[in-house]
Formats: C-alpha cells, sequence, structure tokens
C-alpha cells in the first residue's frame, strides 16, 4: 500500500510506492519498442488496462479518448485517510487518485500530431476526471501531466498524460499560491495578468499570441525553452474553463507543440497544468495555466543541492527562435 | 555574462548562464567516449584547463588532486554585484565562483575505487577552497557536489567534483537551516542528532555504522537508495572539519559508495554536501552532512508539478540490502 511520508527537517511529503517499482521502466531500462498487438494502449487491448472511467466515443463504435486507472498507482482512493507517528517520524495513507489518460486510438500519434479537436477533447477529459473527482472531499489538489518520451519518464509510448488527485497542496503550487495571493494583497491585481501585460508589452519573450491565448518564455525559466501557456483573460480555475476556452488553449497548445517538436527535432517533453485547488471558488488572484518543459539539460547535483537551477538558453533567445520557428498548418 | 533572475511569483533566483551551452553535453549529447591523450583532466594536459588554484602533491612530482575555475561557469567572481529591476522582474549580476575539483590523476578510476587517504585528500581540497572563497564577503554559501556517470549530468569521464558559491543562501539549503532552528527553538536539540539517535535505535535504516560517521536511507527519501552520511558527533560545519573528522568521512563514504557499486552495478549518482553558510560560526542546531542519490529514476511531469516525489523503493528495503551487500577491502 501508498505511504505518504513527511521528512521532519524540511516537512517535504514523500510517496513511498512500492507497487511502481513492478511497472515497466521503473529502475531507467530503456523504453521498450511496442507495437499495435502488444500495447496496453491500442484499441482491441482494452482488457490489458483496469476498467475505463471515461470515454470520448471514436469513429465507427471505437473511441477516440480513453481513461483508466493507473494500473501501478502511486496513490489509491480505495484506502482510509489515517495518519501514524513514530518518534521524529509522521506517515499518512497514501489516499489519492492516480489515472492515465489515454489521448488517441492511433498507437503512432503524439499529442502534436492530433488534429485540435482531438488535443481539446483530451483537456476536457482532465476537466471532466477533475469535476468527479472533486467529490471526493479528502482530495485536495489535482495535477494534470504528460511525460513525453523517455528522457521525460515516459515508460509506454502510446500518447497518453496523467491524472494524479492528492490529500494535500504539494509545496510547487502552494509556492505559486501564496506569491500570487501576496501580490493580490498588496496590489489587488493578478500577478500573471501583470506578467502578461508586461510581456506582451516587451515581445520579446512571447512565443505566441492568438485571440484568447498567450505562450511566453517565463523571465526566469529554469531550464532551455521552458514555455508556459494562460488564457488572455483572467481565469483561476481549470476546473471551470468553458468549452470555447479549451478550445483556444488547445489550438495555441498545438501550435506551440508543433513549434517545439520542429525548433528541437521532437524532443521529449513534461506538459504540466497549474491551477486552483479543488473545489474552490473562482477569485481575481490566480491564473491557470499549463507549463512545457522540453528535457534538454539534466537536474544535476548542483540543482539537488541548492534548490536553484542553471539554464544555458536566455528566454529571450528561447522565445525568439521559437516565434521564427515555421509549422505546417 | 551569467545572470541570476527572480521568478516574480515564487521568489525563485535562476541562474541564466549562455557560456554554459558551449560545453560538451550541455543539450544532452551522448558522453564522449574520451581518453588520456584528450582529456582535459589529465596529467600532461593541464594546459587544457584554465590554471589550478589548488593543487595537491602526487608521486614522482605530479599532482594527486587538482582544482581548476570551470571553464564554463555558471557563476563568476571577477564581475561587480548590480541590482536591476525591470517592472516586475528583478536580476542581478552572475556573482559566484565555479570549480572544478579533479579527483585523482588516473583517467579510469572512480571515486569509489580510490584508496581511503585520497577519497580524504578529495574532501580536503574541498575545505581548502571553502576557507579560501569566504573570503569573499559577497558569496554566502557554498556547495561541493558530484555527477558520477552522464545520467547523472556528467560532462566528462574523469572524476570530479565540482564547488558552486553562491551569493544568497538558496532554498534547498534555506529551508533545512530554518527546520532545523525550528526543532533547535523548540527543544533545545538538533534534529539531525535527534534523527541519528532514533534510527541507531530502530536500525532498520542504518547502511553503516563506523566509530565516528552513520549513513543511513533518510526516512522520507525521495528517490531508490537515497543516502546520507553524518558524523555522529555534532558538528555544524564542514569548514571547521577536523582530519580526524575527514578522515572518517571519506572511510565511511568509500563503503558506501563502493556498496552501491556492488548493489546497483556501479550506478550514475548525485553526491552533495550540506553545511552552513559561509563564515557562519559554529552551532548546536544544524549538522553537516553528505547525500548521495544514485540515479535510477527521473524527475518527471508529476514532480515538477508538485514539488513532491515519488519513491518505489521503501528506505528499509534499500537500507537493508545495502547493509548486507559485501565490498572487496
Amino acid at each position: 500500500m501508498p505511504e505518504l511520508r513527511k521528512d521532519p527537517v524540511v516537512d517535504r511529503w514523500v510517496i513511498i510506492a512500492p507497487e511502481r517499482a513492478d511497472r515497466p521502466n521503473a529502475l531507467l531500462r530503456p523504453l521498450p519498442e511496442s507495437d499495435g498487438e502488444t500495447c496496453p494502449f491500442c484499441p482491441g487491448n482494452e482488457v490489458m488496462t483496469p476498467p475505463e472511467v471515461l470515454v470520448h466515443p471514436g469513429k465507427a463504435g471505437g473511441w477516440s479518448v480513453r481513461v483508466v486507472p493507473n494500473r501501478y498507482p502511486a496513490l489509491r482512493t480505495e484506502i482510509q485517510m489515517s495518519r501514524a507517528g513514530n518518534g521524529l517520524f509522521d506517515s499518512t495513507a497514501g489516499v489519492g487518485a492516480h489515472e492515465v489518460v489515454i489521448e488517441t486510438a492511433e498507437h503512432r500519434k503524439s499529442l502534436a500530431d492530433l488534429p485540435a479537436a482531438q488535443i481539446e477533447s483530451v483537456l476536457t477529459a482532465w476537466q471532466e476526471r477533475m469535476i468527479d473527482l472533486s467529490r471526493d472531499l479528502r482530495l485536495k489538489a489535482l495535477f494534470a501531466f504528460k511525460n513525453q518520451g523517455a528522457p521525460a519518464g515516459a515508460t509506454l509510448p502510446h500518447a497518453h498524460s496523467q491524472l494524479v488527485a492528492l490529500p494535500f497542496v504539494p509545496p510547487a503550487l502552494a509556492d505559486e499560491l501564496r506569491g500570487a495571493r501576496r501580490h493580490y494583497d498588496d496590489k489587488e491585481r493578478c500577478i500573471f495578468c501583470d506578467i502578461l501585460a508586461q510581456e506582451l508589452r516587451d515581445k520579446e519573450r512571447v512565443v505566441l499570441e492568438t485571440e484568447g491565448a498567450v505562450a511566453l518564455s517565463p523571465y526566469a525559466a529554469r531550464s532551455p525553452f521552458e514555455t508556459w501557456l494562460f488564457l488572455r483573460e483572467h481565469r483561476s480555475s481549470f476546473e471551470s474553463a468553458t468549452g470555447q476556452e479549451l478550445r483556444s488553449v488547445a489550438d495555441a497548445l498545438r501550435t506551440v507543440l508543433r513549434k517545439i517538436d520542429v525548433a528541437l527535432d521532437r524532443p521529449a517533453y513534461n506538459l504540466l497544468l497549474h491551477t486552483m485547488p479543488l473545489r474552490e471558488s473562482r477569485n481575481d488572484w490566480y491564473h491557470w495555466h499549463l507549463e512545457l518543459k522540453p528535457v534538454l539539460t539534466l537536474q544535476a547535483g548542483f540543482e539537488w543541492a541548492s534548490g536553484c537551477y542553471i539554464n544555458p538558453t536566455p528566454p529571450e533567445e528561447a522565445a525568439g527562435f521559437l516565434r521564427q520557428t515555421e509549422t505546417a498548418p
């Protein structure tokens, strides 16, 4: 059973998940070549995954997007919340959810290869699962993320993203919420809206502007070609995004992914969603967004030791390069 | 010129270091095979590095340990401190030091292959450089770390570690100092001494006990086989460690590295030093230590999104396995 443990010095929660040691590639074995016959995410092999929790219908009675519980879950909903102490050490049962979103029925297509409507369907599946999982009041925050390619942590090549719901608000999101709240308390404005306004004036870190969305290289990008994607309008919660808004983000995301693929020769990447904790009402101070990080450098000893990042590519150069990168329509 | 930039939302400093884009393997190219003729760290090739800042003499007029400025520095001492603002964004000149410690003259030996006295000589070189760099009052904290193997971020195969001095106390160390200080304010005891006492009673996470040092798998280990190494006695600062203490740590480190090499088939790893900020006097609440992290899993989208870690290997299993692993003397 998974267990959450807190480091007694730095209050850092770690998920100890022995069941994940069984999955393919758990300890850095190379990504297996798989084809439609052996791939658990391909049509016809649905019995190879746990039963689905959501399906979007596809052509000819098939499916186009399918969501299933992760077969090697880091956390589980079907266990009781329980806390335990042993001297200095605190633990709690690994309550949470861990699901897989199969993004397409086609084995060889990447997310960037899909039509905008299909990418929208993936985002909609994230949202539908988020709304459903938010009914479990033990769950506090949900992360949608995607590992594309083995260097980014993918263990299967068929295009998929993942959803993890946690029973607490973890540090990376808590830090963002705290910073955004502090800015709002001071200025009564959303800090992300302020950043967008400044970036759209300066232009040098803007990767893409569409009618509804903006992609930019963040000023203090942690790694080369890190790119963030926002709705232009202030919106705090992905849970309450409209169909029009998801369409707008899907369109812009598709263009950004295709630019990255052309500019960097289809790199491995991580993509993630940052949004308000579950069930928290709309507010004026937080702005949901996507973060995309091509895997071009490694986190090494220095990053681990200091918690700082070294980025060899100035964000202005990355943005300029991506702005000029042409993609097929 | 390197530049330090602060993220306006989460107050995270990032080092933007365009010069590092020129180094080998900057963007995940495979580690080049090199031999004694082309390796810049081999005897006879000293002109391939910047002039040395420290040398330990070796046999026959040669050297055994050599410290040189990094040819692709993330930070530089020879620039002026200067701060600048642009709307929401803050930056400062990339003042700092970045040095390379060549750990042996022998091209094919890893740190684990070296005799204990040579490992002690490496730790002594770290300390000597730390004391020298501490005279630059702009520098606030120093990190010694080692990336062994390409998956751990090494760009050259010849055994070496690195030293980075920063003009601020970065988050990973600041968090530890804060947690240790809070425990001391509450209990008037060092939290690391308390952890050692509990672990030495429980035994299940202890990897190694020697007369002077203890190695253990931390209770909330972030990744498989993460191992921490402490002096048994309370000591806050590596800068003021005695020769006897460094010898004791070198001995234990050698045994731990050799156990890891046998148990995990010479994995890539990161090794790092956590100690008090520069020039801070000895205290009763912080305990310097080494952290060793074999690279067996990847940080992927979930870790990036949440700041939490998923560890598939319970620390008790890792410690039990390493305890039983026999190494050649």
